[in-house]
Parts: C-alpha cells; structure tokens; sequence
C-alpha cells in the first residue's frame, strides 16, 4: 500500500516556509471543511467529468476489461508490432504504464523474452519521428492503436491518414484488420471511419477526459497487448480510491497530498511542484502526471467567473540523477518548490557492488547493495533540502508493480480533483487549447477559418527583432 | 545559421510582461553596459573554469579530435555496444546528441543499418536498469564508456565496480581492453585506476565542469563511436563562439538571449524557462539545457558574498507534444514563465498527409506536407502565447545537423556565462550539492563521516505525519 510522508511540509521541519501543523490536524478546522469536501466528491462521483472515477469500479470494470481482453485475445500472435498513435492523454498515459512495468530494453528483446509485440507510441506530427516508426514496422506485422475521442485532433488525425495510406498500399483491401481504435462510442469523425470501414473499437467513455482517461481502454488496451496485468491496475485503482473516501483528512492520501500543495502553493508561493521517483522506471509516470496538474488546474477563471490565474507548474525530475542536475536549483534557487519523492521499496534485481576493487576512496561502496546506495541518496537528499527549509513530501511505493501502479495514477487523479476543488476552479476544461487550435486551422486553410489566418498574420508580422 | 526572433518578448507585443524595447536598443545604455560585459568575457575566455569557451578552436580543437579519432578507429567493429557510465554533466550531452542526430529507431536497427554499436547510457543507480543492460548487452561484444573527472562520484563508482566484475568474470583479464574512461589526465582515483590495469583514457581538460563538457572528449567520444560527425558538431560550435565575440547586443546571439531571460526573470517575474523545440530530436537537449541553466544560475550568494538565492527553474518541453499537456497552463496559468520555441525549417523526411480519406472534418489536411502542418501548430501556438501576454522567443535552426546542434550548444553555453555575470554569481560551482554527498557518504558508512549519520537521523526522525 502506497504511503505518504509529509513531515517536512510542516513548519517544525521546515520553518516560515511550511504549513502550520495546526493546518492538517485532524481535529482543526480545516480538516472539517476537507471532510465535507470529501463528502461532495463521494456524493457527486461518476457524474458529468467525473465519470472516470468509477472506472475500477463494478460494473465499468469488468465491462472494459472483458472488451479489452477480447480484442487483444484475437491480435494475439499476429502482430511483432503495435503502434500507437494519440497525443496528450491519448498517449502519456500509454508510454508511462510501459515505462513503469516493462523493462527499459522491452523493445530490444528477442520475441520470446518479451510479452507482447513491441511498442511505439507517435505523439507527435515530426516527420522524421514517424518515418523511423514506419521503416522499422513492416505493416504485415504491425497493428496501429488510433486514440482519439473525436477523430479530430489534427495530430492524431494526420498520422492515422498516413499510416491509413501505408497500409493501404502494402497490404490492400485488409488494411481495416490492422487497426484498432479507441473512440466516442456513439459519434464523431473517428467512429464514422471505423463504422465505414468496419475497424474493430474500444470505447472512450462519457465523462472521461483526456488526462482522466488511463485506466480506460486508451490506456489499457495497449499494456494489454504487452502483457501487463491490467487488472491488478485497476485493482490497485480501487483500492487507492476505495481510501480516498474517507472524510478523515489524515487517512485519506488524496485530501492530503492536494491540500499539501495547495495550501504550500497559495500560501507560501510554492508554485513549482517537482516530482522526482528514486526509480527510472517511473520517470514517465512523471510526464504523465505534468498534464494531468497542469492542464486541470491552469486556469484564468474560477468558476464564479473571476479572474484568476491560478495553477501550478509540475516538473518531472528523476533521482539519483537530477541530484546532478536539478538539486542545485531546488536548495539555493528561490524558494518556489515542492519536491515530491517516489521512494521505491523493493526492486526485481538487486545488484551488490563487488569487492575486491582495492582502491581507498571507494572502498565504502564495497559489499553494499545498489538499492541501499539509490535509498541513502534519495535520504540525504530529503535531509539537504530540510536543512534548506524547502518542503518535500515522500510517497512509499513498496514496489512498482501493476497493483501499487494503479494505486499511484489513482492518488494522483484523485488529488487533482480535490485540488480543482480547493482553487474553486473548473479541473475538466481546457479552454485556453481552443485559441492554437482555431489558428492552426486558418494556417492551414481549413475552410471557415481565413480570419484567423488574417488575425495571426497581423499578430506576428515582421520586426526588425531577430538576431541574425 | 541560427537566429534568434524576440519581438514577443519585447511590451509592443506581450503589454506590461514583455520588456520596453528601450532595453534592447543598440544605442541605449543597457546594450553599452553588454558591450562591456562582451569584452570582459572576451579578454577572460579561456581561464579558470571558462576552459570550455576553447574546446572548438584550435589548438584544442585538433588535439581532442585527434584523441578521440584514434580511440575510436582502435574500437572500430570489435564493439556491438558501447554503455557510457556517466551521470549529469558526464550523461546528459551525450544522451542529447544521440537524440538529437541520430535516428529514435538507432538500437533498433540491423548491424549494416546504424553508423556504430548500440548506445546506451546508465546515468543512475537504478538497479532494475542497470541489471536490464546488463542482460542485453554481451560483454564480449560490449565497450564501456566510464566518464568521471574524479572517479570518485559514487553512482559512477558503483556502476563501474558491478561492471569490471561483471567483464572479469566473463573475459578474464582483457577486461580493461573492455573500458574506455574519460577522466583528469592527471590526478584522482580514476586515473590511478587506468594506469593500475592500462585502460585506455581520453581527457577530461583542465577549466572544463561536468555542465560544459559535452564539446569536450566527455560527449565527442560516443558521439564519434555512434558514427557523429564530430568535425561539424565543433566547427558550428565555433562559428557560433564567433558570433558571440560581438559587443554589438543585436549581433550576438548567446548576450541577448541571456539579457532577455534575465530582465524578463528579474525585473518581471517570468522565473521558469521552458525550452520547447518542435522537433522530437531536439526534445533531449532541453534535459542538457536543464542542467545548464539550473546548476549554474541556481546561487544562494551572488560574487560579494550577499544572500540573492537567485536563479532560474528551466522546464523541457516538446511541440507539438505539450500543446495537448502544458499549453493550458503556460497560456491561463499564472504570468511567470518565459517560452522559448525551436523551430526547425528542414527535415530529413517530408511525408505528406495523403488525399482520399473522404471525410470533410479532415479534408483541410489532404496533400499538405507533415511539416507544414508542424510549422503551423508552432506559429499558432505563438500566436496564442501573445495573446495571452505570454513572452516568448523562437530559435530558428535550419536543419538538425551536427553543424547546428553544436551552434545550438555552443549558444546556450555562452548565454549561461553572460547570465551568470548579469546576476553577478558564480556560474562555475555547484556548492549545494555537497551537503548531500556527505550526507550519502554518512549513510553508507564511509570512514570519517559518522556524524553525518546523525544529523541525518536526527533531522529526519520518526513523526506521525505519515497518511497510512
């Protein structure tokens, strides 16, 4: 079970610039408006956005997992490849719970060694990203994953037509049996193509966002394929989500770990917010978690309508090696952090530095385990920012696998809700998306949209500001 | 030829967030005060830890290509892999120039396929990771790339003492024909290493830190193994180092750039740097720049010993990627952050979205190339930026080429001088990062340093802050 340290957030560890303990004690006030705000979310859950929080949960469960397993079942032993392709939460989600639960070499291994096909994630419109993709994939052997609600996003939209195409010309009439797609159950662009072209479906389902959409077939479809265990991450899901019910704020990870952040961002001007595991395997969890702070809580209005400007910039960082990078920064740079530590347990391989090197200096090094030394670093970087005075928390991974997996996307996307909440803002929009979009249609002649062609023209004409 | 658009940093684009034009005219006293500031780093190039600033002219130059040339002619097909042992400034520069001019696919490539051996790099002492090259990588078909100017860093020990184990056992004594270290060719626990058991060295050079090493043979050395260019990656670096040497404000590229990040950091409270290029290649040389500009901006002292704790939080992003991730934020979030774009004008690829999809949501992106549609997402984005008052600035690089890559270095490099000297700190050391390391040492139970164990104990003792 994930746990959550929060001492050094406090005051008696970190001075002026941590909360008063008086903040988070359980019988304060403060804990009594947590206890009615966790009352809100358990009442309201499953409604309009919110609907992902019912994803681990009965009858969605099994419905997605039956559906997932059943496509993936007939792809098995088919394809060497799957490729796919989606941006934003059609993919970070994807490309972290590889990360996090396959090996870093997954892609490398012998077919036999690996558990699934290999795995390419395109999240990007680069040429070059994507021709590497298609010259290693022969489109014999390879499925193509579209992720995309709407069928519109430019992005997706574009490789999906060029891989469409590729296929198209390599394998004929059969191309629809090379992809699978995950989209609007009942309309939109991408559900009449698959209607058409009789391409199997996984379905996006109502109230579930972008960012929000992990633990649905956008994300499970994919590890599916390369044989993670998708239902112990729905069952670490539930079980986090099951503790982040319960009104007292000291038990519950989710009210804490947001009212952590809140309070040290609004009150203290903590606006940075790091999250740094002490394993390489759950670095993209951290991309993953910078969309999900950042997209939801970005926002120039609360929802009363007043101007705003509130969110929190969320930074990805990796120890030990940002300890070489990063740290510097974090201990004498301004005080505008919050470092969050992934303390990992117990790992699959546990590597012992060898004796016998015979010089001096590293002779302390000799017969201590790797995890030991990844452990005492991660510790003494904890100790070196509170002597600092600059807050940081640690969450308890006991090991990454699917189960605790599960249990940190959960903490995370529940934690984001609370802080929508706190910040009286809207955590489901993302308003501020439509404006580059609108533009790019006028930049790229899409009918109706000349004006903005015209508005953006205007905007960034020509300066003699270049250095040249 | 890189050039630099900053119209959208200036107040006639972005109101009161952008700086009076004022500040960056040729005639004002702002750009004579950098005009002095230019003939002092002219005059002092090349001493005490600006070593660096020589690497890509000669003498320097030829001696380090030659080195590095002639060990790398010696490994010529004895290697299918080369592991670089490195973390920070040892890693980061070299990972980025792989990503940057080699292809995403390169390890996954056939033998005849790729310019050299397979790359990887194990910059942290993870031990799932390290254990997975392991795995993968034969040692009698493996080189290992040590990079430690001291030998003493205890990630890079540790994973040095696993690996010479590991090749003794399997290869006997050849081992150390298995190694290529990059180290101080003079002093330290390395280099009495390398001469005990003959390992073939390359040096780390006198005035040149871990942050400003990649031009050095520390990243020239699997770069050159990889089938790099390393010629061109100097020589842009050069023409760039050039540029650099003009007083004239509008001229020089690295003054402005620094002059803008830190009167929009200091003056307008734009402290987070985002360098976002819009090219998958180009997304690792903003973890290099990450160190860069956070290690040697981030000081709790400025040069006459007073309290600043100033510096500058630097944030790796990619377009169109983060368009559908941190968009939001940047655009509605609060007004603290600086964008800085790459836009890159030729690709090696240039696919285009075919016609006959037949569907009319998508017909606008019929017959338009990839990189159009690229190039318009970044200009819309732009647009969106200023909209909001969101300063930005745009490099334009021509090509990722080695020629332009070493530029692009070479760039950011000499901004970070310039930087350094505006906030009158020292941009040379790294004095945070000590507390940690001999808190580690206390943990780890190296001799003399019990009572950093304490302290550590001390500080961080059991609380009942812990959500369970």
């Amino acid at each position: 079970m994930l746990t959550l340290d929060y001492a050094n957030c406090l005051s008696t560890r970190v001075g002026p610039h941590g909360l008063d303990p008086a903040r988070v004690d359980p019988n304060g006030r403060q804990a009594q408006g947590i206890a009615e705000l966790t009352k809100q979310l358990n009442a309201s859950r499953g409604t309009g956005w919110q609907g992902w929080r019912e994803l681990a949960n009965e009858p969605m469960r099994s419905a997605h997992l039956n559906a997932v397993h059943a496509v993936a079942n007939q792809c098995e032993g088919r394809f060497d490849n799957i490729v796919v392709l989606g941006i934003g939460g059609s993919a970070l989600g994807n490309i972290a719970i590889q990360a996090a639960l396959n090996k870093p070499t997954y892609n490398l291994l012998d077919t036999a060694d690996r558990p699934g096909p290999r795995l390419f994630v395109v999240d990007n419109v680069d040429p070059d990203n994507l021709q590497a993709v298609l010259d290693i994939c022969d489109p014999k052997t390879t499925l193509y994953n579209v992720v995309s609600k709407s069928g519109e996003t430019a992005e997706t939209a574009a490789a999906f037509m060029i891989v469409r195409n590729a296929l198209q010309e390599r394998i004929g009439k059969k191309w629809s049996t090379h992809i699978v797609a995950i989209t609007d159950p009942a309309k939109g662009t991408m559900r009449t193509i698959c209607d058409q072209f009789g391409i199997d479906t996984l379905p996006v389902p109502d109230g579930v966002g972008g960012r929000f959409s992990v633990l649905s077939p956008v994300g499970l479809f994919s590890a599916a394929m390369c044989g993670i265990d998708i239902d112990a991450l729905l069952g670490g899901a539930q079980a986090m989500d099951k503790r982040c019910t319960n009104p007292d704020l000291t038990k519950n990870p989710a009210a804490m770990l947001a009212l952590l952040l809140v309070e040290l961002g609004t009150r203290k001007g903590k606006t940075n917010h790091v999250l740094m595991p002490y394993a390489n395997s759950l670095k993209l969890l951290g991309d993953w978690y910078a969309q999900l702070w950042a997209e939801s809580l970005g926002k120039k209005y609360d929802t009363t309508g007043e101007v705003v400007f509130t969110g929190f910039t969320p930074i990805s960082a990796l120890g030990t090696t940002d300890q070489h990078s990063q740290v510097q920064l974090y201990r004498e740079g301004p005080n505008d952090k919050v470092i969050g530590f992934v303390e990992v347990g117990e790992f699959d391989s546990d590597l012992t530095i060898p004796t016998g090197m015979g010089v001096e200096a590293l002779g302390y090094l000799e017969g201590k385990s790797m995890i030991g030394l990844l452990n005492a670093e991660k510790r003494a970087t904890e100790y070196a920012l509170v002597e600092s005075q600059r807050p940081n928390f640690t969450i308890k991974m006991p090991k990454v696998d699917a189960h605790h997996v599960g249990e940190f996307i959960s903490l995370w996307q529940i934690a984001t809700a609370y802080a929508g909440a706190m910040l009286g803002i809207d955590a489901y929009d993302q308003p501020a998306v439509e404006t580059g979009k609108k533009a790019t249609f006028g930049l790229m002649g899409r009918e109706g949209y000349a004006d903005w062609l015209t508005k953006v023209d205007e905007a960034l004409g020509e300066t003699p500001y270049t250095v040249k």
